[in-house]
């Protein structure tokens, strides 16, 4: 299995409702460092799994749409709690939506990773396939 | 697939038998910087794989209990070598008996996969389930 | 001259005001993964430069009094942009005080270095001597 | 499973040919930082999966081959792009090449991951069985 | 005295002429990943040392030009061995005369330290004051 | 100011005595990740500070006489505690005798900092002149 992996990040505020979250139940913030694999069986005919460059766009547009944002006014996650790995998921959705969408070239990525490092001792992830 | 990772790290002393080892026959030690990911399929009700905060608990009271000790004396690694991927599986059964113990909640932690770090060019895993 | 450095972070929310910023006047946040130097001429009689372990306290102390909180509500910064530039003179203020408190001993620290990490491409540090 | 990471690297000029590599299509070059994953389900006698000594050996004997090279004159590469992917493929053919004529002692690998970072935000690796 | 870092990179070819050089003699290339780190002794109005968005701008600009380029074809550099050393200051002097210039605004940037990192193991760098 | 960066590691054992140390009283053992800056004001006539494959060579021929060893057992250390300050000390004193035999040729290093970094959160340094 090929892959190819691409970093961006986000600067968000939010809050975490739930007493596991202690002093995290406060508004706060942080910075996420994403990295997002891509797979696939075989290279197309550049010899590429995808094209970095649009995939760094690609990244860069999801993570733009959340950046700078208290994400607890966001609609989206209404009655949900914008939890790292909550997050890894969202930037996943919406990554996948642009890969069908054909955002990415007629390319055949199988399945991706999208990890959120949230400090030098912690991260989290959410790894899953492509197609629908 | 979700996961969580968090870091943590202890500093030993050991020898290695076999001539395989070289210099490292002799007494020497080494600082493991360890990451440990645990994997669920899907988030509990708070939305979260596990309690950060209780993971790094666990981590450092297994990873406690092994550093600024020399594992030569120590009678449960006795006529075995204490290589950096033995010790990534004793601290991956060790946690797995923790979250079995409930340690981390009534959680449904599918996989962990420890990694041990021993300098910025060499790292050992022990990637397996959690079930019995 | 001798050295030692800690790490620790916090997790905080803010906005800034001025056109200069952009989109980071909105409300938003940032982990800060934070180093601190601390430097002095000569070892003590232990061989140390500062005992690493209340080094990290005193940073953990002065980190833990910012993390998870949103700086535009602290009276402490009312009327202040809190850039990271600025941060890092705030944490370099109060490790100041408490060096000066005796907190990390009778040692004779005469500078120290903070760097705030913003994220994987920027950083902003304050750089000063202890003495008054 | 088991595993052991050695990391290695190289420094190479090429060019790229097609559209979709922009500006990489000119003569340029690049560091390539390179981990090799090397996986076994059982530790050896000697409790390892895989001599970290001889395995470095490998790895550099293989970079060596090709560092300090501009790869668009090597007529093992004639009509293909040296990408990032590519490269990744073409090391991990060869480290597999050697794993079977048994350069790593006659152990039990059954599959690596080789990765090359090609910078602070860029990554490609591959990801196959070692077994014919 | 205060900083701000900002980090880029650049994907050269070139080769380098002595037999201090050894295999490097020979036309290869390296990823440079470029850190600026810009100081000076108080903040401005805005609470900040520089604009990072500009500041990453005009580093962005000084790495494009020289960025999948072969630098044995530049005429800037002819005769002259493209050492990374040699590279730190040429990043050093072009950023110096844009900020002389004021493309970073009318600010007090008194030092810039320039730092190429060229594998995970060597760097080099070119530390020098702005004013004239 | 130009400088030149390269990394080494040694993996030693070693005890500290004093109550300050807590737990680090008992044996025990650190992966050193050393990194050593040498500077010099112009660069030679080849266009470096140092040829950076002899700064290596040196580098390691001074962790290579520490390295896989009890440091409580070497008479150079007696009555010493080897603390990651003292020890980059001993690394820097070495280094220096080395410059000054002439091992990295008739250069003219400045100065030189020698970095230890013994885990992911903490890290000591020795920076001094060559000349005597």
């Amino acid at each position: 299995m090929y892959s190819v992996t691409v970093r961006g990040h986000m600067l968000i505020a939010h809050s975490l409702r739930g007493d596991v979250f202690g002093p995290a139940q406060a508004l706060h913030g942080a910075t996420y460092v994403v990295d997002v694999e891509f797979r696939r069986r075989d290279l197309d005919a550049d010899g590429i799994v995808v094209d970095i460059g649009r995939a760094t766009e690609s990244l860069n547009k999801v993570l733009g749409a959340l950046s700078y944002r208290n994400l607890d006014d966001d609609p989206a996650f209404e009655g949900r709690n914008t939890t790292t790995e909550f997050l890894a998921r969202v930037v996943f959705d919406r990554l996948v939506a642009a890969i069908r969408g054909g955002e990415l070239g007629a390319g055949a990525v199988e399945s991706i990773k999208v990890s959120l490092h949230e400090s030098h001792i912690a991260a989290a992830s959410f790894d899953g396939r492509v197609a629908g």
